[in-house]
């Protein structure tokens, strides 16, 4: 199993939720597609996240996906699900679901509804859900994602965490997209056992050079064997090259509305044209985005081998 | 019953919940601060709103505390629940559960996690919702709050509901601060049967004098029989005077976090200190701050006298 210490490292997959055209969770669809992401590098799935549009599910469909997730044999210690909420019994009770199945741990978004509330306010949120899971194997990664959240997890709301919780709290990820507030918390705490994801595999080689544990990226769903190979050889001659190739392709699609155009690459190169389907409030891409972003890259020589469906 | 044409009009109170110091929804003090807002003149109660810390709830507690103002004896026809989501599917229960609790209306937010969508994709929400929930009954009041939910509902949108559900779309509340945004959505709706409720008692004899249907404010909480007598009288003389002393008293309010504040005079008035209590991640007042809202309000010679505990 790809855990030391039991603990996630490497690159993290915040997988996308395929849905049928009734907007229905595809489930043997996302079977398939978890197991194709391990099979080609990824170290660990961060199922539920802001890629998975997981806050466009209900709590029984997050519970649902979770319990066929483990049933169909996955580790469960591979899953890093998005347990964070608006409502602190919501949160608790997908946090202690993700306990239950065994998962290695919980990326948890800080409550997102209300905006400008305090560090104060937010910590009693995070020891309120770990008090009331009331389990020491919890392991808890902030998720820091102000474009999306709003709300950001700031080091003196780490700082107080950790004095209180220090083996609950085992990390965060960073999607803030800033490198120096990524560097800042790497500096801040990784030496004392706080494993920082940068949000994206832009600031992997980086990350990794000063400290980081990986990345959780949400284009790993469609270039992981690539993004874990720098991971796997970050020290080695060529590494630059390998993250210079990396961003190239990021960048073709960041040019996009990030989670239709990731749909849209994985529905071309499977065929399965139910790929494309967001729930709304997202819209797919139009047929002429599609087409663009697939020839941007071919253009690029960009291809998905390891898709099974 | 205070409806005409099966509409909404006047004063409607989004009503705080009160917790218990165990952050559990305290329903005696609830279903009685309810009816102490209908004797002081509300025209209705919009429970479950951004006052109410409605997302700070999960779907079982706003349900929990739907069927029991029900079973309670209050008229139905007088509630306009919050039913908005982040996820489709929880805002089709807390819709359906409140047609079919006989609810005069619904309050809906946008789906308020990601950021930037469009209105196409926003009207894909409601119309998915509205499908989903089938009922000719049911009455959607759209909850436009862009400093809290961020995604806002714009004169584009409303056209294309209103294109579509004529009957289901009823109208909305403007929570942005903005009189010209007001303004306009009472220019282009209001004579088409598009019900227009400023967020706050700051725009009510602005709003009744272009055609507005009342207001839907946080501080009718706390005053709710001064506000209830402008919307009676507005046509009379001294409104102007009224409409200065609303804003008067709300001014004070305003300087505080308003939730909290709310709260704390409830508690100050009521005599019951479990009032003062929010749910993470918002934070009670101080004593130095709840002292001097108290000490404000006197200067100003405010009081609750209609609370019954």
């Amino acid at each position: 199993m790809d855990m030391k210490n039991d603990r996630f490292f490497g690159v993290l997959i915040p997988v996308l939720t395929p849905f049928r055209r009734d907007y229905e969770p595809d489930l043997p669809t996302f079977l398939s597609f978890c197991r194709s992401l391990l099979e080609e590098g990824a170290n660990g799935l961060a199922v539920f996240g802001t890629t998975s549009e997981a806050n466009s599910l209900s709590l029984r469909e997050r519970r649902t996906l979770l319990g066929a997730l483990v049933e169909d044999g996955l580790d469960p210690k591979l899953l890093l699900p998005g347990t964070g909420a608006a409502a602190i019994p919501d949160a608790v009770e997908l946090t202690r679901a993700a306990v239950e199945a065994g998962a290695g741990g919980v990326l948890m978004l800080p409550p997102f509804y209300y905006k400008g509330v305090s560090d104060d306010g937010l910590f009693r949120n995070f020891a309120e859900i770990i008090e009331r899971v009331g389990e020491s194997r919890l392991r808890v990664y902030l998720y820091h994602i102000p474009p999306v959240a709003q709300v950001p997890i700031t080091l003196g709301l780490v700082e107080r965490l950790l004095k209180v919780y220090p083996q609950q709290v085992a990390g965060m990820k960073d999607s803030g997209g800033d490198w120096k507030n990524t560097q800042a918390f790497l500096d801040a705490f990784a030496r004392g056992g706080f494993d920082v994801f940068p949000g994206a595999e832009t600031f992997l080689l980086q990350g990794m050079r000063h400290g980081g544990a990986g990345c959780i990226s949400a284009t790993a769903n469609v270039n992981p064997a690539a993004i874990a190979r720098l991971y796997d050889t970050w020290t080695a001659a060529g590494a630059d090259a390998q993250q210079t190739r990396l961003d190239e392709i990021r960048g073709i699609f960041a040019k996009f509305p990030m989670i239709p155009a990731l749909k849209a690459a994985v529905a071309h190169w499977s065929g399965e044209e139910a790929w494309r389907t967001v729930r709304p409030p997202l819209v797919a891409l139009t047929g002429e985005q599609s087409a663009a972003l697939v020839s941007q890259l071919e253009q690029a020589k960009f291809t998905m081998p390891g898709l099974r469906q």
